[in-house]
């Protein structure tokens, strides 16, 4: 009765809902206050009191045929013309309101990008570990991913893998730094190596191949590491934004794309994306929210939160024992399990009430994610819990 | 470099949209006010105060983390909960939340239910005249939209066209009453048989039929006509749902399914309409504005408003010679071209500044649309220019 995508999907569905249910029955159990719970990536600190007071405002100085109208798929001009002004004064671009379209969130540009350029059958390279719900977002086209394994010391991508991995279907590169699940942020000479490979392939196959952008937690950075913005490494770089984590504004499904005029047709990229947003049914992204975030470019989230519960994390488990990468960015812990087999510590973990989600659902057994968005208190109890999993496991010793 | 989908769906693009830009390039020229547009389907009176105040009393009483952050896919309990006590007060339904999906508009609900439901090659029964973007929705999921020729005196579905027009590969029927674009509402007796033949098909072909009923202008009827449910007719009836009409909130993006008990295997049919909606990236509906809808779930916008418009401009046309049905629902008008290619007459009516949409938009040439949701003034203006329209083409001497 079901598509047969849909019975696919719900078998393998998402490893991270499912530990967030986990987390929950667990909770019913004994006690929320008791549960451990680094499944999702939740964000745990307020919008901004700056975005109620936008809301409100505008609600009380904006027509509402207008403040809840339709406008052009891409979004309202004076929202995307703050968006590229404020991306310009950030990061020396040259963007206007036309490079930007207004999106139901990343996910929504990810697959409107993803509907614009994909035909049946091609292949989107990622960066193993990755955000699991890419190999879904290609499906939606009848294409796939192609994961390239990192290398395991910085988890940084491994070149010689990704040069390796193009064949005559790729279409386009899907990178996340900041970095969910591992919390790196991939180097300048990262980048700028990635950059002359796709160049060097683009003459190679003689195509178009993208670097799509997914940067959900540009501004998540820490130990004074700089924000970053992509498009200035490769003329043909798309991204994808979202303001679920810099304003905590996860359930608004509000983001962005960016299409410079340095893409091939870059004009005719821009109509596909505003058509591939129509016809696939977000026909814009949430309009009262679209202002109301275009208000607040200046503003984010409290970093500090973050920060200390990054800190207390990373040293508490390395003290313990545990191999953990240290985490530069997001709001992610990225642990490598004591046993090959992660599911078994994952269940392991489950015993002392802390719920972990396993690396194979990232595209990389063998490690574990910790999503540190959660009260710096239970952070700190956590290190107790993680201790006598340490113990069972022999580490520290 | 665009994907073969896009390019078509470029070159076929919306008739609708391009009638709206033509009005504004011809506002640009002799000033929007002597334009009389009937192209789009935008509402013109304001979102009632209620959702203001609404959206001003969550700010102030809801914890941010809550208010916008993630929830169940399916959207937050309470307002699912909401959605279905104000469906059984108002029709005499016994749903719980757990037969509501809250979804990105009635455009995101029709597409994740295609998504759950469509397998390549599957065919959707729609009548004509269509909304245009059912063709581009089902093309998603490389389905493809199947049309049944209207009865011409009524446009109420032609019955037996209706039921030559099943096939092995029938999935679903599409239903939009009250219709866009002729703004006729289906009969009881209509709908009493069209669940009779999918009853019988279903028996015939041995597998599932849904009804898939778009009802983003339930709330709008005219002449003491009851707002209908259509769950009661057919056991597989899936209603999609948008607040876009009745709260006039179409930028909003916000709106509902309802999955009855009575569907088969009604649990997986919610469970693939969620996973639907995370995978095909939605996520979730807006979280502020799930919780705004549900507090007015009580309000409608201002029905006198339309009603006027459409007294005035039926009454204005007919007198002037025109053919039209008269609108019972929605806010659209149909009128018959004078001549058989409509397409020459919308070029005729735009001479004198009057924007319609070509009836073949809609899969159904001869005639044309109008969206009579623009000033009063306007539409008691327009009616002087329809004049030398008419004059133009021998009308009424």
């Amino acid at each position: 009765m079901l598509s047969k995508k849909i019975q696919a999907a719900l078998e393998g569905s998402s490893a991270i809902r499912a530990m967030f249910v986990e987390g929950k029955e667990l909770a019913a159990k004994v006690g929320a206050e008791n549960v451990f719970d680094f499944s999702l990536g939740n964000p745990a600190t307020p919008a901004p009191e700056s975005v109620k007071q936008a809301i409100k405002d505008l609600l009380d100085e904006t027509d509402p045929l207008v403040l809840h109208g339709y406008m052009s798929n891409s979004g309202y001009e004076d929202v995307r013309d703050a968006v590229a002004e404020n991306l310009n004064s950030r990061f020396g671009t040259e963007f206007t309101g036309e490079n930007i379209v207004m999106t139901v969130g990343a996910a929504g540009g990810i697959n409107i990008v993803f509907k614009a350029v994909l035909d049946p059958g091609d292949e989107v390279i990622v960066f193993a570990p990755f955000f699991g719900e890419y190999k879904n977002y290609a499906a939606n086209f009848d294409a796939s991913v192609v994961a390239v394994a990192p290398d395991y010391e910085t988890f940084e991508p491994n070149l010689e893998a990704f040069e390796a991995a193009f064949t005559d279907k790729t279409k386009a590169v899907l990178i996340n730094t900041p970095n969910n699940p591992t919390g790196v942020i991939y180097s300048d000479e990262t980048m700028k190596r990635i950059a002359e490979i796709l160049t060097k392939k683009e003459a190679e196959y003689q195509k178009d191949l993208y670097l799509i952008s997914d940067e959900p937690y540009r501004e998540l950075v820490y130990d004074g590491a700089a924000e970053n913005f992509l498009t200035k490494y490769y003329h043909n770089t798309i991204v994808g934004y979202s303001f679920s984590k810099s304003l905590s504004l996860p359930g608004e499904r509000i983001g962005y794309l960016v299409v410079p005029n340095e893409a091939s047709d870059a004009k005719d990229l821009l109509a596909g994306i505003e058509v591939a947003n129509r016809t696939l049914g977000f026909v814009n992204a949430p309009s009262l929210m679209q202002k109301a975030v275009a208000a607040c470019l200046g503003e984010k989230t409290d970093l500090d939160f973050y920060d200390k519960n990054r800190r207390d994390l990373y040293k508490g488990l390395t003290k313990l024992g545990f191999t953990c990468m240290k985490p530069q960015g997001a709001f992610y812990l990225w642990l490598k399990s004591p046993v090959e087999n992660e599911a078994d510590f994952v269940a392991a973990a489950k015993k002392y009430n802390l719920i972990l989600v396993k690396g194979s659902a990232f595209g990389c057994g063998g490690y574990v994610r910790l999503a540190y968005c959660i009260p710096n208190e239970k952070i700190n109890r956590s290190l107790t819990a993680f201790a006598s999993l340490a113990k069972e496991y022999g580490l520290g010793e």
